[in-house]
């Protein structure tokens, strides 16, 4: 039997560094070699995150990326931006094989980084020369270059359901590129482990709101860079993103003007069974269902349809993912077998608890 | 002191009956003089609905409109469609005035209900003589008419959040008619009180999803109808409508694409704040608030706001209001209040109990 | 007509100070004079809580008793403890009647607050002076002190349950004074605005947790206090509470042994009944019934059951309120209604908004 | 490489089946090799249940004892109770090992299981004969006997919890053995997947309610049933179970009065940790920490915390569960693990899905 993977995951004391553990405790082929996070250091994780309890007792270090090369072979980080592009710089240093689940290098280009991330103290892009080297983690789109990637950034959650919900629509040319509309909705866990009004439970416990809308949340960019590859264009969106009382779980709902009113909805349905066909973690669903959060929740699965609105002629696409695991998590696991030339979906086999 | 209005509520079992009686309990001028639901006959109203213990114990009658009219001056009927437009008509040939909640006399048009609302056992619309005097009860458009109407259609929950938040862009021209995106969140209420696998506890309580999609839903033709007096010419949509965890509200995003790209946000803030101006029950937000239906539960008020996306060349305008109130029960007391000349917010001052 | 009073709210940023401008708005006899909160001073109230928005736009002002004096008559106090013991203690030097929220005039004895409320900072009650004045705002139980009172300490959301649902028993004599369970759980608004980890939505979004058992809970003295006078005897208590995912609503469930184990279930239901046949605000259901939080939702009522378990030898009683309306901001009003020689229900007859 | 062992899934329609082909489907030396439900017989199993998409397209048949007799060699059934006994009674004629989820083998007595499940329809156990071969699938009680059982009855989920809390005071004497409270909080999923008005969202989708209280809930006679093997006499509880807004977990308080009320804390904190000191999923918390259901939703483990209330004079016990994993179908396969001669938790490792 071949030795397990020694990975480190640093930021875990984060809702993704805890899904990350999670995952990563029933891969087959990995041993989690240690655990960082600056606030957390000199805890346990099961007192930092008690569903650990009885399974893993590790203490939690601080980030120290010598200690770090001397017992792991690839580092997961999950911090803060900003903070994640000097650790990842740090840990490149060393030769560690890196998966990134911060904004940092998601942006193909430093200065539209530095338009929606750039803060008074921080104006340019902190490993700016670490960028030709990341890859876009998303394998739906870029399995070939994450195979051999030494960088892998992992998407934003609303992203991956924007992206795999518009994929085969774009690449396909069948919709036009401008004045696309995502409206998102999201469990709150996307929001992080850090409290705050916006998140405290009596503020949303029964009610749905959207926030930073009409082009002014950090993950508009991200779609449209991705989706202007596939359509080989510019793509311009409108991205709505809400909170909905739930803790997990991302709907985003597509809404795009066909390059042709005279096709039907068959069209549409084949575009996406086609694209997706060989996809491990992707289900086309076909005309009498419709995605749904709850099942997709804690795995890795992406549940998909598309419809045409013949009355509006609009093409209508829906995704639904878990935002912690597909979303986030999940996805960098699945970059990570992709990266060890292990089968895509090893450890990430497991089906939503539903309900 | 005026004798109260004696008032009869048709179809109280339901989620709207309840809260119609809710809201007439504390009305200064009106008087609940009978209760009707057919299944639930012989009970009294606080079997049916616990919280009305200790403050209303009026035993249930089946419907009879004779003995209606014999004790009351003024009708609310919430039936299913189809039963609804019979009981309209038997109580219209005695000469009351009413209020329908169901769907029956929202459509202008007897072959668009047809279209959307035939069964097997019922071809045709089973009162077509009455649509003529049928007034759509929203206020915001129609509220001259509603003053004089002897019958008002209160619309449904979806078209009134979907309509107010339209409205002031489609009167001004300000959007292309066609194409236009409605995005609808909605708390479970909205789909009644019979229970059936879809709104099953465990089935949607911690995930959101969409349903009826692509021009397939009900409400579509009535945002439509009202939509395209607006914009004097017709519009076209495509609605989702979308289940939330959470009891009650409704959000409503629509998305359109400008007439003229060269506007700013200012023009469709200020469009706004003029449609709405003298409205009572209407919040314009300004530039750094977005609606959310937490902060109008229970209450009959609708929070608006709008946006220019000038990256993706959108308008995008919100509407949060509680689907049993403004959305139903509410805007027919606020539609009662206006046929009996009383002032429009009469025992609806009630402010969201938030949290 | 005559002149309504004029009120003052101070500590309107939090949740309880809101609710009680709810209730106010509606109250016909009532007039808001003033809102202070430090924190919130220079805002508009339909800033901090949008949900006022259209219907009460007064500033938010910093706390200044002879400023009060000048506006109002009677004034509300929602502070945190200690804060609101010296703003009490300055009202009252300007005879002004005052209502307050919080702990601090809830124990008669200066030794047991201080046992459970003091802190480094603050060894001894700051206005212990004034102790001697309060009374205890349960109506059910002191109603004829409040009528007469210049300072009433309205209970906490905990105790207003826990005693309303052994108040019978104990009184009668009916059960054991030691070894009372209180088992209650509430809504996550009991725990306050202020926002945290252990409120954070993921953290409790989809879990039901227990938290400061065993006689660690400041409610407890509270609670015995208040039970061990209805007894005539000391009372002893296990108190229990849960955080429930939902924001409203406490239930308590209280098991005590009987002190006659051969009474049947008739004997505590007749108790039951005959010890609140004349109260406004509290439902007895029958053996057919349990209370349920949702049929109280943002009203002021109670809704109460009692059974014995004649296996266990048992007396089981439940309680369900709105721990922010009968809870705290209702029950004051209620206070309020009795010192103006009001009916006690005016402006409280809201029925519970459900679902 | 070993066969992997065969098994049948009986009554997979229902939360309980899905949960288990869950766990299978992870399991490394199961084989899933045909699933059965009458109702849902004809469809396949991912159409019944979406978030098999993708990972088990199995078709749905009948219940066949003979065919299954043909495929499988172990079976879990969880079927209604009634049609459970008569399934078991077939499969075990077959030679088959057998884990049932249903009551009907859970009491060891005919005549205390037809004192509660007995029914206008069918007054007597349907399989009285198979009674004595019946082994309570109860690890921590009775792991040796389940190690060579033929046929499993695996606990209801509120004993689970229930029991485990109570476990180590009734069989070390620490707790008297009549008067004893459970009092438990279940999430929704526990009431099955049949809709009704009771478990439909918007009646409880922000409230929490009891039901079944005072020795009228089934799983009474059971818990009972189980403790008073382990006090080796009589015990006697009243429990109380309570519906909360949430889909998984159970939470239930044990109240007890010690024999001896001088002893203090440590003592019962002891008791527990060395009651449970070898179990594989077991967590007994230290002073500072409470069960949360969150921290083991989804996964088969158990938190547990002990307190003594000295004021009261009251032992305090708090278990949390998953109610479909350890509750029911991770317990099921415990079981089966123990059966086999396999590790305890294999197939079962995995953590909670926190947040």
């Amino acid at each position: 039997m071949e030795e397990p993977l020694a990975v480190a995951v640093v930021g875990a004391s984060g809702y993704t560094g805890a899904e990350l553990l999670r995952l990563l405790l029933v891969h087959p082929r990995i041993r989690i070699a240690s655990i960082c996070a600056d606030r957390a250091a000199g805890k346990r994780i099961d007192e930092v995150f008690p569903q650990f309890r009885g399974r893993l007792d590790m203490p939690i270090a601080e980030f120290d990326p010598a200690a770090i090369a001397g017992t792991a072979q690839l580092v997961f980080t999950a911090l803060p931006h900003g903070h994640s592009a000097r650790a990842v710089d740090a840990l490149r240093q060393r030769d560690l094989k890196v998966i990134d689940l911060s904004a940092d290098f998601r942006l193909d280009r430093a200065s539209v980084y530095e338009e929606w991330y750039a803060s008074a103290d921080e104006l340019s892009h902190p490993a700016v020369g670490r960028l030709a080297e990341a890859v876009y983690g998303l394998p739906e789109l870029h399995r070939e270059r994450i195979r051999t990637a030494n960088l892998v950034a992992a998407p934003g959650c609303y992203p991956t359901s924007a992206i795999l919900a518009s994929a085969p629509l774009l690449h396909g040319g069948l919709v036009e590129a401008s004045g696309i509309v995502v409206d998102s909705k999201s469990g709150v866990s996307g929001a992080g482990r850090s409290p705050g009004l916006a998140t405290h439970f009596p503020e949303l416990g029964e009610g749905i709101r959207p926030y930073k809308i009409a082009g002014t949340h950090r993950h508009t960019p991200e779609i449209e860079q991705e989706l202007s590859k596939l359509a080989r264009g510019d793509v311009s969106l409108s991205f709505t993103p809400h909170l909905v009382p739930m803790s997990r779980g991302i709907l985003s709902c597509v809404y795009a003007r066909p390059t042709d009113s005279s096709r039907n909805a068959r069209v549409y349905q084949e575009a996406f069974e086609k694209y997706y066909e060989n996809e491990p973690f992707v289900s086309v669903l076909g005309p009498d269902a419709l995605p749904d959060t709850s099942f997709v929740r804690g795995s890795n699965r992406v549940h998909l349809a598309v419809r045409y609105d013949a009355r509006a002629k609009l093409v209508v696409a829906i995704a639904a993912i878990d935002n912690l695991c597909k979303g986030s998590s999940g996805q960098a696991l699945q970059c990570c077998n992709l990266m060890q030339g292990w089968p895509e979906d090893m450890g990430l086999e497991a089906v939503a608890a539903f309900p």
